[in-house]
């Protein structure tokens, strides 16, 4: 019937990477179901009461504008009020160098329509966040993977890649998706030496940097950049192009994300941004503003680090009592993931259908990987989410899970009697 | 200092036409001016105390769900509520033929990903929508132009520059942007029939359908696409792909369009969406629906209908009242736009200039127009706005508009003695 169109379809198209997780999520929506496979933030802590009072103050006060076409760019109050918070963290910024985008998945996608020519490669962390390798692979993207461990982006092992050319180099170096790493303070400074010396920029990818619950803030790259490199000259921004997002800290339903780049970049992100969407939402744009304003957004924040800490620290526990030794895991200091690392000879992909039996779900690890080279690994790993569901679930859950990694474990061990 | 980026920009971007609307509308801000410029619905018609007792009862009852991810192909009740409406206008679709965007640009963006390959031609009416023009672009989209009428785009000039193998055609048919002219029945029956016979598919973008302020709804292309060519099996749309939005029943503040399509074609375009943003706000989804349901929205529009036809006829009848015999325009049975035609000889670029002194603005034509050969011809036009601006402003920026109007006449008869 559509064969008009699926024969016109774009060679780009042949790129894109079907959704494994998109189709893994599918089967964890039946309510007996505990999932570990999304990345949700947990709906209890939305701030609904904060939201009722600015959707009535807004349309009161100002309904006019919030219903109406907005400046692509972004609303002028919110790209304020975000220079002003990222200046906390030492990131000079003023609203000519923030774009509002439509989450931060938009910003992939602008960087990609933006940067990547069909062949390019992007230098990336294996593991790395799978929604980049999905924006990026539509303009034909191809990749560099370099590990990663505890401490973040190996940096020892980057030279040889960035001998190769790469566009640039994708980062995430707070609580990593899917990794739960972060990367060290030390490794910081070099990988921003680094980009210095083979001339390749870094996207720094950071939804997650404010929900740190344990040890100190790290400098973001943007600044370690900008100080190390002297390049500030009162407010622009050099080799490094800073990402972040309100979906971790207020909602992520209202799709809001931001670039944090030099304004001559961000004119022409905003003339992609006009062709892709026209702006985004000035309504939601408007209600996060009246919502986050006043302080109420650190507030709040705090209160997220408080519930996402205790469910992190009963996931931790819950793997300690239930789970066999073979299995290691990261420590997340933040965020809302974690790492499972399974003896060699599992597979996650079979564990996958054993806990589904079991009930309870999580995202199989070679989702995360870019190729080249390190698909045998990807099986060995799963990412578990700790943020979405109640201490409670995530104590019978990874008690669920540790059933089936262990009957898995029993059926490696026979086969190699 | 944004070095590092500028010399990694991809080749796509040197296609990126600077937004000549965007720098015009700057000019425009000032309190004295009255600008014909913007594409801006009245809001003085946003339904604002609905919005009110919505957001009320969404947070209230639904809350955890409205500011949560969603689904990418968007909020289930919201597809299936477009489906039955537009089932009244012989648009035979299940949800599952709708996906919903962030407005109709997004569709576009969508659709040039889908379908274009660097070079491909696309065949577009002369003049025609510039947001598509620069959503296309962006993929290295070619134009075929083809000339339209009063009675929309000249399908008897249809057949040699269909022969040339356009990858599909760009249709606006209903109250067009800019030219507020109309596809007439016949020429739908043409257009359908030809698409057909050489196998180019239809794009229907149908932003303002429902703004008919006279005559009688005509079938849009994709239920003569079906009927005529006896594709119906039950469900799925065959060679055209309909799109519409809310941006000019509802509010354009939400950023909330549709595209429908036969589901295949939906899949593919939600796994773009995915990469490109993830999902369509879902808070602004479930507002919509909420303000939408119950009928509302048709009682709504019925008022739209009635505010903007007051502002047409105002606009209609300064014209007549002001402007010279030697320009014409045209008279739109609906939607938000009107083209004037000047003498020739005149160049609106120029007009533009000396408006701007009266404290009047509008779009000077060639921006609508894809090149090819009609270049010239864009500088004989303009688009006047006539939904934005109060009844008694339509006529004092009219009358403004005429004095300058006359002034490049009398200088352009000068040099001609």
């Amino acid at each position: 019937m559509s064969t008009a169109w699926k024969i016109r379809y774009a060679q780009r198209t042949k790129d894109i990477k079907s959704s494994t997780i998109r189709e893994l999520l599918k089967l964890t929506q039946k309510p007996e179901m505990i999932s570990f496979a999304g990345g949700l933030p947990a709906p209890d802590v939305f701030p609904i009461d904060r939201f009722q009072e600015a959707c009535r103050r807004v349309l009161e006060l100002n309904g006019h504008q919030a219903l109406q076409y907005g400046a692509s760019e972004g609303y002028e109050p919110l790209r304020e009020m975000i220079a002003r918070h990222i200046a906390r963290y030492g990131i000079k910024a003023k609203p000519e160098n923030v774009l509002i985008t439509c989450g931060s998945q938009q910003a992939l996608d602008l960087i990609g329509k933006l940067l990547i020519n069909p062949g390019d490669r992007v230098l990336v962390e294996a593991p790395t966040y799978l929604g980049a390798l999905q924006a990026f692979g539509v303009y034909g993207a191809e990749y560099v993977s370099v590990r990663s461990d505890e401490d973040g982006l190996r940096t020892d092992l980057l030279e040889e890649p960035l001998r190769s050319g790469p566009k640039f180099m994708y980062v995430l170096p707070n609580f990593q998706n899917p990794g739960g790493t972060t990367l060290s303070e030390g490794r910081r400074h070099q990988l921003v030496l680094l980009a210095d010396k083979y001339g390749i920029p870094i996207i720094e990818d950071d939804p997650y940097g404010q929900l740190r619950y344990e040890g100190e803030h790290l400098p973001p790259l943007v600044v370690i950049d900008r100080e190390n490199l002297r390049r500030d000259d009162g407010y622009s921004i050099g080799n490094v192009i800073y990402l972040s997002t309100f979906s971790k800290t207020l909602a992520p339903g209202l799709r809001l994300g931001w670039i944090v780049a030099p304004p001559d970049v961000i004119s022409k992100f905003v003339q992609l941004k006009q062709g892709a969407d026209l702006h985004t939402s000035t309504f939601t744009q408007v209600i996060a503003y009246e919502v986050a304003k006043d302080g109420f957004l650190d507030e709040h924040v705090k209160l997220i680090r408080k519930v996402y800490r205790e469910r992190r620290d009963v996931m931790l526990e819950a793997l300690k009592k239930y789970f066999p030794s073979e299995v290691t895991w990261t420590h997340p200091k933040g965020g809302l993931f974690l790492w499972v690392t399974l003896p060699e000879g599992m597979n996650c992909k079979s564990l996958f259908q054993v806990a589904l039996k079991e009930n309870v779900a999580f995202v199989p690890g070679d989702c995360f990987y870019a190729g080249n080279g390190f698909a045998e690994e990807g099986f060995r790993h799963m990412r578990l989410n700790f943020s979405y569901g109640q201490p409670e679930q995530i104590r019978e859950g990874i008690r669920r899970l540790a059933i089936a990694v262990k009957q898995q474990l029993e059926q490696l061990h026979a086969a190699h009697v």
